[in-house]
């Protein structure tokens, strides 16, 4: 089976509420990577139409500060399968409501997610079509790192044998 | 200043969670109002851009049931604007993650904003500028029930003097 | 199985706490939504002594503020049956703590809930006892809504065959 | 001022839910010891109309089980008051909504709460009236308690000078 | 089969959040009593290595003022078992991170909690075995108790045969 | 002023409960990073004595499953310092509370914290002194990673000019 990008993108926003900042109004990270998650999770869930356990996150950068009020617009999209997971880009967003101006990107990130069937045992995902431009560079970017990584691990078990 | 519909139109989501439901795993009915007035709300504030408050809710039924671990998709979107008040259409969408099958309109409903400056009285709001029929044909609903409710409180108050 | 209005009456109330209100500290009225929904819920629950789902909720209109720290108290009492349907009256009353004064109503709405079985059927609920002229009179207006409904419903769907 | 036991009396109740229990079900004692101390504020708000603290609480001894999705009730009235505290009685019934039975006493415990101003310094508290039988005996019983804590905190003041 | 005291001591800690807090900015008593009450039952359940429930909570003074922002840290260590129960010594300290100065003890108290099995029957737990001065000291303290307590029971028993 | 690694070093623990999981009682990774992230957040406000924010988290690795009842133990210490910045190593370890083994690592990160005054500048920390032969491997692998960083941004800047 074959799905593309847009059949399982998620946009997945809320208000900032006060419990989630610390006393200057900040909002914590550790809130804004809990949505993200939860973002890439829906996405990776309707991608694989199963559950799904977050595996790898890669490094992120929390460019923009975000306050109590803001509205966090957290989109995720799938941009590379393996065979079990999914390699899904989140892009979070900051709008002040208050203010006339458009959203801020505030930070990405990719979530590897995995797909569990009800044993709990990794289970195959539909291909990934991909269709724009954008889409396609990703693919391959996020491709070569797979491929890295499976090497790397090929070559870390040779030397333990 | 005038605003469109699809300035200020926003779409907040979620994916429910256990202690959302009863036991038998359904989403209470006022979780799914919660998540609506929010909505609302951050609608009402990026056309407003100012904080709101709700004044009014039309009736609502509730077609389909909810379910632990459905996304809830839940769109609002300016549909006329008074003085200060302002009528937001609030769609609810449910999907199953986990079925492949597009998302169901569990409910709608007309949530009546009110735009308040910071000393919390009411303050005039943009004026509202629709694009398609789908928004035109709304806002001459809306516009007639505004007018009537008008006439009927003016009526009443001529009648206690 | 008869059983009266004071039979099933919950009083359900809560402090409204900081995270339900928005910046300038009026609680969200999707906030008292959820409390009403959680009263009437409450309410039919003891009456049918089964689970319960909202089907339906009529116009509402807030007519008070309700601010951070005051203290809410949600009635519910059953005005109505059908054959699996309750109709539930919730009135909210607001008292701020702090002030010398009584409890002031800040809206009242019906919520439908419907009785469900462990399969999820709908299910035979007791039959309403009133008492006092107040629940007499309710009934009977409620009873003329249900009837009326029951027809239109009827009508629909004659005009569909 | 005088203020009876009735004028503050408050009743807090919540449904429990899945996330305020144990794998088995059993919700934990730290949650119905919260409802309890949110119940005993309540009634001293009102009582003094000021904030309060909870300075104190009785020994608590947890008789009856409680599950998710049974109804809390808790009610909270003062039983005598000191210069700034004041001693709450708070009593927690259960009620299973699902089976037609009367509520059981799950815990009773007393709860001292103490009014303090603007400034964070205890205040001076409305007199006590009790008008029952029952009023007035749980008053004698609390103020013989006050005055022996009293006596014995001036005794140890006494051999440490 | 025996355990020693910090076989199973556990310290829960919680950054107090502005909504578990009085307007005032005071941490309520209550949600103090939940986290001691959620130490208690890790401890427990760590030594008895089986599903636990709170039985009894003796008397407790809120010493300190616990404000939004500290740190609570909560140490629960078993300081005598019977049967199936165990009497748990839970000791709450706060510190102001933007302090420089050491923990505060805000109160202590002692949880008895109960092991019980899948079927929720009581299940008998290991022995504690203690091995500082300190562990000693409590352990026959609260040894004590138990046994005065065992025998109240059975006298209030004999009298009503 | 001086600081050692101790000094500050936080341990934020919680059982996890059922509203942080999957329907299959799976820990979504997200909550685990929120804990991370406030544990993170606590250690570098106690070296600090200031507020902070999270400018920067790596890449992170879930080895192992954490499930609903599980005890969280997250310990979190400085390896690092800048100017205005700490490099905070965080370890999440899990424990099935009802298993007799010992706690497992599920995961280690590094978050960034960056101190800021009243103003929301960011604000020079104490150093960092280090004691033993791990912290100072740590502290060293961090600095060389803090300067390739610094140089990566420097060469960066000249590009553009």
């Amino acid at each position: 089976m074959k799905k593309t990008v847009s059949d399982s993108r998620t946009t997945l926003s809320q208000v900032m509420q006060v419990n989630m900042a610390n006393p200057a109004g900040n909002i914590h990270g550790g809130e804004i990577m809990k949505i993200m998650d939860t973002a890439a999770g829906a996405a990776a869930k309707r991608h694989a139409r199963s559950n799904v356990v977050t595996a790898r996150v890669t490094e992120m950068e929390f460019l923009v500060p975000v306050h109590v009020g803001d509205l966090v617009i957290c989109t995720a999209e799938l941009a590379f399968v393996g065979h079990s997971s999914m390699e899904v880009l989140v892009t979070v967003e900051v709008e002040n409501p208050l203010i006339e101006a458009p959203p801020k990107v505030a930070l990405t990130g990719y979530f590897t997610m995995v797909a569990i069937d009800e044993n709990g045992k990794s289970k195959k995902v539909p291909e990934l079509v991909v269709e724009t431009p954008e889409e396609k560079k990703r693919y391959e970017e996020r491709e070569k790192i797979y491929w890295e990584r499976k090497k790397k691990l090929a070559e870390a078990k040779k030397r333990r044998t």
